[in-house]
């Protein structure tokens, strides 16, 4: 069984790019002929938002598979199509596996111990009814918040352990309104500091061959100088990176993510890489039909963008 | 529309209670009979799970609706099932809701502004289909983890105003580990009690007629000493104590949680009501089979405990 953080190396080498792509699939965006084929089968329901959310990000996933190494479902966007939508969800990761993708499920679950158990067998491991063991969802990794501390996370890090998987604890959010609890000061350094020092240790344990750690964060790219902190706490975390394009974010800005050996972060795009098809830029080139390949050129163009920076 | 804590307070005053019945089904603990016979219909898969947690809860809210205002589903314990296990979930909402119970939906969702939409409309709000709006999980209110800020928080506070619902924010967890980041000192006071500040701050908009938010928090039993501490910062916000019983701590410890006028918050039990057939108390009483009435027992006699302290 090959470690988590080995295979994402590996991925990033062979794609030479360590940009992720997040399938957040808002509805007011899928192209329209999508919607009305689905709403014209199924009526106004949950079922046709599932089936265009679940058409579309598998043409997404198709159209960028060649490029990046990994993919960011993000839960929500399936979960507000009720149950459909989880199903949606275990489509498309699905699909992102078969296209030779590492899925990350962004769900970013958290609970007290028994409950995290339970959440880390439906995301990360497998679920025993009898004896027999059973994926629900089948993420090779997931986001996880860490605001209960170490007994939430900790069926999490077994579980990753046990199935080669990996973990992406939130250290610092690229939201606005990240700084109110995330940047309270403590003892003279941020909470998101005092996180990042916890990460470290918590994944010590789970480092593989290639010298990261199966046990990652999420750091946004809006904010460089946290990156800075963190990056010199845990030099063996993978960090994700969200916030890249959409939330403002260039290129420039991610150069503190990486480490001198050019790996220990990958880059997500949600919305300028699965609606590019709707920027000037891609949509005077390809059309309105052609939000294929107008992600497929986004996702080129900004693995070009990290390249030109001396990122992969 | 009546507001929630209004409903909520209504429910209370004419059940006599205060107890919440956490609806978390572990498989090990669901009876024999009720596996058995989901196994043979559906062979050891998902499904099974599913329909053994479907008939095992809705028996369990058959036995306490009489009893209590408000039951609480964990979703983790529903996730682990995989599209079957959500759809349970579902199920067993709409079963609460209809056997006149308040449905406290345990997600603790929590995530940046677009995407925190998104889990509102999931679970508080609507979604809207081509402007058909459409209900994905009916819950009353949900748990939210703010560790994001009030980018995250917002939506739902949206979505409770609209639509008569309320939100409890984690502010100090029952398990051990909760302290590594909540009790973190900043300014002179821990991290928790800043968050409940912003709770009673955020809440203030939204007060009902009998004088208590829709934006309520999560205060565990086991931290008494918290509790005091949080409950003097939102004196109008409800505290969901999770931790009774199984976690350790009890009635005599829960006084001040709750406000002088005898509400303000409402105490959670769940393995101790569910599976109160495990228990020789109740075991030798009801027999293997009992377990309905072996919970309905199990319930009443906890809210004998909150009277025995003068707690509703």
């Amino acid at each position: 069984m090959e470690h988590f953080t080995d295979r994402l190396i590996r991925y990033i080498r062979s794609k030479r790019s360590s940009a992720v792509v997040g399938l957040d699939p808002h509805w007011k965006d899928i192209p329209a002929k999508i919607k009305s084929s689905a709403l014209s089968e199924h009526g106004r329901t949950l079922k046709a938002g599932a089936a265009a959310v679940t058409q579309f990000i598998t043409g997404i996933i198709d159209a960028v598979a060649a490029h990046v190494p990994a993919v960011k479902p993000q839960v929500a966007f399936y979960e507000q199509f009720g149950v459909p939508g989880l199903e949606a969800y275990r489509k498309i990761c699905e699909h992102a596996k078969a296209r030779g993708l590492i899925v990350i499920g962004d769900v970013k679950r958290g609970d007290i111990g028994a409950t995290a158990e339970a959440y880390a067998a439906a995301h990360l491991g497998l679920t025993d009814i009898d004896g027999q063991t059973l994926e629900a969802f089948p993420a090779d990794a997931v986001t996880v918040n860490a605001f209960l501390g170490i007994d939430g996370v900790r069926p999490f890090i077994d579980a990753a352990a046990k199935y080669g998987k990996g973990i992406f604890v939130l250290v610092k959010t690229s939201n606005p309104s990240s700084a109110e609890l995330q940047d309270l000061e403590s003892g003279g350094e941020p909470v998101y500091v005092k996180l990042a020092r916890l990460v470290a240790k918590w994944g010590e344990p789970l480092v593989g061959e290639g010298g990261y750690s199966a046990v990652g964060a999420v750091v946004g790219a809006t904010y460089p100088e946290a990156a800075q902190k963190v990056r010199s706490v845990m030099p063996r975390s993978f960090i994700l990176v969200p916030g890249y394009g959409a939330q403002g974010a260039g290129a420039a800005e991610l150069k503190p993510f990486y480490n001198a050996d050019g790996l220990g972060a990958i880059v997500n795009s949600s919305r300028r890489i699965i609606f590019a098809c709707k920027s000037p830029k891609y949509k005077d080139r390809f059309g309105e039909d052609g939000w294929q390949r107008a992600a497929e050129q986004a996702v080129i163009d900004m693995n070009g963008e990290l390249r030109s920076f001396g990122l992969q």
